[in-house]
C-alpha cells in the first residue's frame, strides 16, 4: 500500500510541476520578445546536455523538472512574436485546454458508448464545416493529418469507380489517373505510391505564374488520358499552396470535372480557413461543387496539432463501404440505440484521437466572428511580410 | 490594445479553469469507486443537454466551464477502478504531463532545427525499443496508430521486392501476397484494400485453439502461393491478438520466413509490452529474427493515446527510400550539421506529432523496473478476470 501511495504522490507532484512549467515557461515566457526563438545547439552538443537514457530506476520529481526545463529551453518557441512558419504559429491556449481535457479522458472515438460527447461533437463540427463549404448533405471524418485526408479522398474516388478494387486490388483493372497541379502538395505523390497507384500515374497539370492550376490544361490532360484508354480518377485542386499560397480556380475546375465525370477533391489543408472570412472566402468560390474537401484546422485556424478533417459532399455511406471491414468483435450492429453514431469503420485507423473536441472547444470559446478577425489579421500580416521581402530584398 | 488584452485574459482564465477541472474532476474524482464509470444517455437526450452549436459570438469563461463539466460528466471514466478495456485503461498522469508539454510547444517533428529535443528523444527511444527486440541495428518511426504501423511494414516489404512499384504502381507486376492468421488484426485487411493490393490477396493461415498461427500451415500456404506463380510478400505475425491475447510462435515462423525469403513483421500493438517483463517476454521469443515490429505504447504500457512505433531490423535508408519524395522546399540537404536527423521524409505524414516525447518522459519517470511491475501486475489481473469469467459464467 505504501508503495502505491508513494507512486501516486510522485505522479501527482510531477504532473503539477510540469503543468506549472507549461503555464509560466512556455505560454508566458515563450511570448516575451526579449527571449530567443531558438537557442540553437549542434546535435552532438545537445545530446551531451540532455539525459536521454532510460534507466532501471524511477526518476525523482526534481530530475523530471530538469528534463522539462531542458526541453523547453532547447525547443523552438513557436509562440514567440518573431516565430513565423508558413503553416502555423504557436499554440492557442483555449485549444490546448480542450486538447488536455480530451487526452485526460483517454478515449478512442470508435463507438458512441465509448465516446458519447466526443462523437456528438465530431458530428456537430463536421456539419458546421459542410455548411461552410455549402455542401447540402454528406459525411466526414477526422484523420491523422492533411496528407491522410488527401489519400482518403483518392481512395474514395477509386472505390466509387470500381468497388471491386477493395477486394481484388488494382491489378487487372484499367490504369487510373490522378490530376493535380505542378505546385500541389507532395502528399499526392506519397499517396499514389502507398496506394499502389504509382507516382507515374499522376498527371501533372501546369499552373500560371501565381501558382493556380490552368483549367484548359486540366481539360487537355483529361481528354488525352481518355484517348490513351486510361481512367481519369480524381482531380486534386489546392486551396492555398505551400510556397505561394495560391488558390486554384475551383469553379472552372468544377466545370471541367462535371463535364468529364471526374471526382473533384479540394486540398485546403492550409488555405481552407478562408471559409471563415467574409473578406477572403471568394478565393474558394465554387467549393460547393467539389466532391470532397480536406482541411487542417491546426494550420491557419490555430487549433493544436493535429486536427485534420475530410468532408464529403454526398449523402450515403461511401466512407464506411470503402474503409469498413465490419470487425464484429468491435462494431456490434445490435445496439438498442442504433449503430449510426459509430465511426470506427469509417476510418483507416483503429484507435482514433478525439481531435474534433479541441477544435470545437476553441471555436465555441471564440465564436465565428473572433476567428474571422484572426484570419483576416493573418492575411494583413502577410501583406506586411511581402512588403518587407521586396524592401529588404530577402 | 484593450481588445487583445481582454482576449488574452479570457484565454488564460479558461485555460486555468480547464486545467483545474482536469486535475480534480478527471484525475481525482474519476478514480473514486463511488462514482459511476458512465452515466449513459441516449444520443437524442445527450444532444439536448450539450450546447453543441457554434455561435457568432465568443463564449464566457463560465460557459466554457459548463462545457467542460458536461463533457466530463457524460464521458466514460477510463481511470475508474471498474473500467477495463481489452486494450487500455485510464491515462497515466506522468505521460499526460509529457503530452501537455509537447503540445504546448506546438512543434511538428520533421527536421532537427524545428524539433531538436523531440528528434533526439525519438532517436533515443527507437534505439531503446530496438534493443528490447534484440535488433542489432536498424531504423524506425512513430506513426499515427498501430494500423498504420502494420501498413508501413507491408509497404516496406513490397518496396524491397520491387522498388519500381513506388513509381509504376502494382499493375503489371506479379501478384503479391500477405500471410496472416485467421485471428489477426483487421488493419491488415484495411491496409490491403487501401494499398491497392486487395483484401483477396491476403492468405489467411489457420491458428490453433489458443489463437496461435500454425507454422506448418504457413509453410503450406507459402509453397502453394509460389506454385501459383504469385509472390509471397510478407508474413504478419501477431504478438497479442485482440480477443484471446494469443502470441504467435515467432521462432518457428521465422524459420519458415527465412527458408522462403519472406519479410516477417510482428504486430505487437497490444502485446509488445511484454518485452519489458523478464517474466513474460518468453512469449515473444524469436522477435529478434523479425524484419519489423510495430507496437502501441498507448495500450498495455499506458502512455496517453496515441503512441505507436514501427522499428526495423536492418541498417540502411529503406524507410526514406520507400516513403520519401524529397520535397526540396521542406527538406534541404545542404545543412551545416547534416540532414541525418531529419525524419520528415521517412513518414507518410507531413505534420507529425512529437508522440515519442510523452512515452520517453513517462519511461524516464518510472524507469524500466516500475514499468515491468505494472505490466506483470496486468497479467496477474487477467488471471483474476479469467477466474471470474469461469466462476460466474460470463
Amino acid at each position: 500500500m505504501g508503495f502505491h501511495t508513494k507512486i501516486h504522490t510522485t505522479i501527482r507532484r510531477s504532473f503539477d510541476v510540469c503543468s506549472n512549467l507549461i503555464v509560466h515557461d512556455v505560454l508566458e515566457d515563450g511570448k516575451k520578445e526579449e527571449n530567443k526563438v531558438i537557442k540553437f545547439q549542434y546535435p552532438k552538443d545537445l545530446k551531451k546536455q540532455l539525459d536521454l537514457e532510460i534507466q532501471d530506476k524511477s526518476s525523482t520529481v526534481d530530475e523530471l523538472m530538469e528534463l522539462c526545463k531542458s526541453t523547453i529551453d532547447n525547443s523552438v518557441r513557436t509562440t514567440h512574436p518573431f516565430f513565423n512558419n508558413q503553416l502555423w504559429q504557436g499554440v492557442d491556449a483555449v485549444g490546448l485546454a480542450g486538447l488536455y481535457l480530451a487526452h485526460a479522458l483517454k478515449t478512442s472515438v470508435y463507438t458512441y458508448e465509448m465516446a458519447p460527447v466526443f462523437l456528438l461533437v465530431e458530428n456537430a463540427i463536421l456539419q458546421k464545416i459542410r455548411d461552410l463549404c455549402g455542401f447540402s448533405e454528406g459525411d466526414g471524418i477526422f484523420c491523422p493529418g492533411g496528407s491522410m485526408g488527401n489519400m482518403y479522398a483518392i481512395n474514395l474516388a477509386r472505390y466509387q469507380i470500381n468497388p471491386e478494387v477493395k477486394t481484388k486490388g488494382v491489378r487487372g483493372y484499367q490504369q487510373s489517373i490522378i490530376f493535380t497541379s505542378d505546385v500541389s502538395h507532395y502528399s499526392i505523390t506519397k499517396g499514389a505510391s502507398f496506394m499502389g497507384i504509382g507516382s507515374d500515374n499522376i498527371q501533372i497539370v501546369k499552373s500560371d505564374d501565381a501558382g493556380r492550376m490552368l483549367p484548359d490544361e486540366l481539360e487537355k490532360a483529361i481528354v488525352s488520358t481518355k484517348e490513351k484508354g486510361d481512367t481519369p480518377m480524381i482531380v486534386v485542386a489546392t486551396s492555398g499552396t505551400t510556397v505561394q499560397g495560391a488558390y486554384d480556380p475551383l469553379d472552372k475546375l468544377a466545370d471541367v470535372c462535371e463535364k468529364h465525370g471526374v471526382w473533384l477533391h479540394v486540398d485546403g489543408a492550409w488555405g481552407g480557413s478562408v471559409l471563415l472570412s467574409r473578406q477572403h472566402k471568394y478565393k474558394m468560390k465554387g467549393v460547393h461543387r467539389a466532391d470532397s474537401f480536406s482541411w487542417c484546422l491546426h494550420k491557419m485556424m490555430g487549433v493544436p496539432i493535429q486536427c485534420s478533417v475530410l468532408v464529403l459532399n454526398k449523402k450515403g455511406d461511401l466512407l464506411k463501404r470503402c474503409h469498413g471491414v465490419s470487425a464484429s468483435y468491435l462494431f456490434q450492429s445490435d445496439k438498442f440505440y442504433g449503430a449510426g453514431y459509430d465511426t470506427g469503420d469509417k476510418s483507416l485507423q483503429c484507435s482514433r484521437l478525439a481531435d474534433a473536441f479541441k477544435a470545437w472547444f476553441m471555436w465555441k470559446a471564440k465564436g465565428d466572428l473572433l476567428l474571422e478577425r484572426e484570419i483576416d489579421h493573418k492575411f494583413d500580416l502577410a501583406k506586411v511580410d511581402i512588403g518587407n521581402i521586396y524592401l529588404y530584398g530577402m
